[in-house]
């Protein structure tokens, strides 16, 4: 099931999409949360094209994996580590598809970075490599859009990956892949049609359920928060003006234009 | 005024806390959320000793910010950096003045930071120095838990500053302190009785101004945000059993015990 969070009219929900065809979607909107088990579809459909998409999580933390594919990290200059390393993008840097990437003022290089976003189902601490297929709630498409600029300057990346926009997520959370799957999906990234980004998630230095194991080894993870899981190489400018788009082979596509911050 | 967050007999309420003895403080109990102009107290007052404190913010986002005292940076090895970095603490690591520190499983080596949290009042981005004054709700205590062994080994700082109960608060937010008052405080650690770290919040390298220039202009604070300002020198090891104070003139004193995590 693809869950989307949209709003429409002002009332926003979360709904079931429904269709093949990009222009013939709709939405069924859920009762309620669709992380009860057992949620209920209304019946009541309303076209994708009339919705606004929001980020299909209510964000409690984003936790982001560094260097997770070994060509991106060379690529930068910088070592493959030993052991993952996670940083924090906050709630307030997520966008959802269709919205606008706000170029920060504070920044002259700013880079896309396609990646697999995993969508925590349970509330869970010290999970077991057995157990992580049964705290996700499915898989959604992010772009971790980082200063580049300013993460070369400063020791930690609160500002430079945490800026608000930093974080365009969805379209939707595809809840019908399984973890054996997720480990092996295509990722891309275009900027204006031109594909900048080409990788697949088999690439992962540290798979889904290294990452899920190494985080929950130190804190609760809650349902609706996101793991980032790194980005393939291929990362690169975006200006403004530009139109990224990341699509994650059986998820879908995340589009955000860059516009200059108001 | 001192403004708690506490719960009774499983209910959960903001309060203001009223009387000079430690002993004898109450809470007389706010309807509904501080953070609105002009709310209101309801009379019921509630012994202090009766209630469990909360961190004192409904958590969105913890900015902290890393080496502000020279002294610290010194005694860890590490340079004064030439412009301000921040990290992120989640809000699942937040726990009240009174609730035990879990020595997670994943360190051998967990300190102590004491630092003066800066609490939002508004909602705010790219805020001019002249009206930080107006974005602040009040000041807290605030303990930036470290995995120390961790931070050296993890280029990023997640885990290391992230687990469940790594981020101690309170015991409330007192908003009768002026910005400048602010930016000349005593802060002082104490492990069992033991005095650990001393010294005044003007020994900061970049002042509260500085910091919240800083983290606005790249990101949107809500209120009920927590921006950490760093840590004085004399950090050290906490071990299970510990009993860890944190102390701030013109506050009060923030008091956790070190447990092995359950």
């Amino acid at each position: 099931m693809r869950i989307a969070r949209f709003s429409i009219d002002g009332n926003v929900a979360f709904g079931a999409v429904e269709g093949d065809k990009p222009d013939e979607l709709v939405v069924d909107i859920i009762k309620g949360s669709p992380y009860v088990a057992d949620f209920e579809l209304s019946g009541v459909k309303v076209p994708l094209s009339k919705v606004r998409l929001l980020p299909p999580v209510i964000g409690h933390k984003i936790v982001a994996f560094g260097r997770n594919y070994a060509e991106h990290a060379k690529e930068l200059g910088s070592d493959v580590p030993d052991v993952p390393f996670a940083f924090f993008k906050p709630a307030t840097s997520m966008i959802g598809s269709g919205d606008d990437i706000a170029y920060p003022s504070f920044s002259e290089e700013v880079h896309h970075e396609a990646e697999l976003a995993v969508v925590i189902g349970r509330m869970c601490r010290e999970v077991p490599r057995e157990r992580v297929k049964d705290v996700i709630f499915g898989y959604t498409c992010a772009n971790d859009v980082t200063a580049r600029d300013i993460q070369r300057r400063e020791k930690q990346w609160a500002r430079a990956k945490g800026f608000d926009s930093a974080c365009p997520l969805g379209p939707w959370v595809e809840t019908d892949i399984d973890l054996a799957a997720a480990n092996d999906l295509t990722i891309q990234c275009t900027v204006n049609g031109q594909q900048r980004q080409l990788g697949r998630t088999s690439e992962m230095v540290h798979s889904i359920e290294d990452l899920i194991v190494n985080i929950t080894e130190a804190m609760t993870l809650l349902p609706g928060d996101v793991i980032l899981t790194g980005t393939p190489a291929g990362v690169g400018p975006l200006n403004v003006g530009d139109e990224v788009a990341v699509t994650i082979e059986g998820i879908g596509t995340l589009t955000n234009k860059v516009i200059k911050r108001g």
